[in-house]
């Protein structure tokens, strides 16, 4: 119940940085509310295609696909205030990113893939929404050159099936991988941390 | 048979509106070529990929590639006279759209998909391929930002999972979802019609 | 065995042309890392959700995955040293290219697609890396404007699924095709051959 409610609060947080940028874009109304829904449903689908659900699950939850329709219309005819919570949004979308590493991871683990499969699609079901956000939008995705993002959505989700590999069990494997990968993330954006970049890169 | 002409007669004209957008970004023939049958077969190849259709039936199909790809080559060569016929391939670009989705949603139902994503897969048939196109030649997908081009898409293939729950035959159901979809499309071209854009956008 | 080494050069050499593009676009290390590791394996995780081999090989595959890492962090640290090695890495791109349009043919007859089905789905094991990678990046993929790399790719797959229709064994097929794709695309290199653009495009 509580992971429920959980879950939707970071398909919202999703869904209202993915309409944000929409905004910033200026996109219409439609195309507001699809990329808000496409971030906050879109890494849930690549994953379910990967492993063999079809229809990808969201497709069918009026909830999850209806929070995140409200909140994108919030976020167009509300971005000046919502743009004022941006650190909280950061903050709210943390939380997502880390419940979305490790329920994937389960999900994979569930539909029989190995080890290092799960981990991997667990990652994907955390950063393949904003990767999607970002192509839509026609820019090279914010966690491909900024920010420490993806590192801890792929520790989160390590995390999760290696204690499940050592045999502890899915609520204490989810609490693990969840708060290493939103405490690693909060704790990069509160202290500035990122990957180096290549030094002296050719110009072509 | 007529719904098999029909289908040939908007997937040429996605085709040729794909192999034009490659024209003006100075593809080469291969470029122009592989826009154009992906602008065609894209959002079917997506469709059937979501609903487990495996290979997609549009890699199978001689009929469907060889028509987008002969539609791209004309293009290629005789772009100068097929960009004057611009009106008429808006007209049978929105036939095309309304016909596959609601040709579309008929395939999500019968693969079992529920209503609510049988409705999604048949929009996602329709606008897939122009979203692919536009991502292929790096631009934000028009539809995002202009016309009214999927909310007919998305209206004419939920009327026909509406008419199919309510025990309408496949063939009203048809009827009723492509004339909806395409001739509010054509409404809105006629008209101007656009959603509103969010105002006062953060430049960021 | 000698085939599984090939294999590996190939996918080291998608990789290497990869992670090249990301440093050039700054991208920081994990950036470069996925943007590497998604040339090498992106072709084959495409070809298996065509195909419906789930979760895709690629994703559980150590030695793939190990070896395009590796590749892509060299790249990210001795760059200087790389990029002067770019006619080398043109060479077994080439031979990767070859490899993975008959192996991935090879694969799609065997999952039981239909000879046009399987050919266009070995092609897109081999131009699918670069695809995704271009558009990670944000560019227009290369081969749809310039170079000749599409074309021996495709050939090289017909040229397998046509010889395994017609009864030859799946060694011969194999060397066939990839000898064909991968010395056609080396002569294109080597006398500047590339299609033709259309003429007087429209600006926009």
């Amino acid at each position: 119940m509580l992971l429920k409610i959980l879950e939707l609060v970071g398909i919202v947080a999703f869904a209202m940085s993915g309409a944000l940028v929409g905004v910033v874009k200026r996109l219409d109304l439609f195309g507001v509310c699809l990329v808000g829904v496409f971030t906050a449903v879109g890494g849930g689908i690549v994953r379910d295609l990967l492993l063999d659900i079809h229809p990808p699950s969201s497709l069918s939850n009026w909830r999850y696909l209806g929070s995140a329709l409200a909140a994108s219309v919030l976020v167009f005819y509300l971005h000046t205030v919502v743009s004022k919570l941006n650190r909280e949004i950061l903050v709210l979308d943390a939380l997502g990113m880390g419940l979305f590493a490790t329920t994937g991871a389960t999900i994979a683990i569930e539909a029989g893939a190995q080890p290092l499969a799960a981990a991997l699609i667990g990652a994907t079901s955390a950063i393949g929404g904003g990767i999607l956000r970002d192509v839509l939008v026609n820019e090279v995705p914010l966690l491909l050159h900024r920010d420490l993002y993806a590192i801890p959505a792929l520790l989160g989700s390590a995390v999760l099936v290696a204690a499940r590999e050592l045999g502890f069990g899915q609520n204490i494997a989810l609490v693990l991988g969840t708060v290493l990968a939103t405490g690693l993330r909060l704790l990069a954006l509160w202290r500035g941390w990122s990957l180096p970049q290549a030094r002296v890169p050719r110009e072509d």
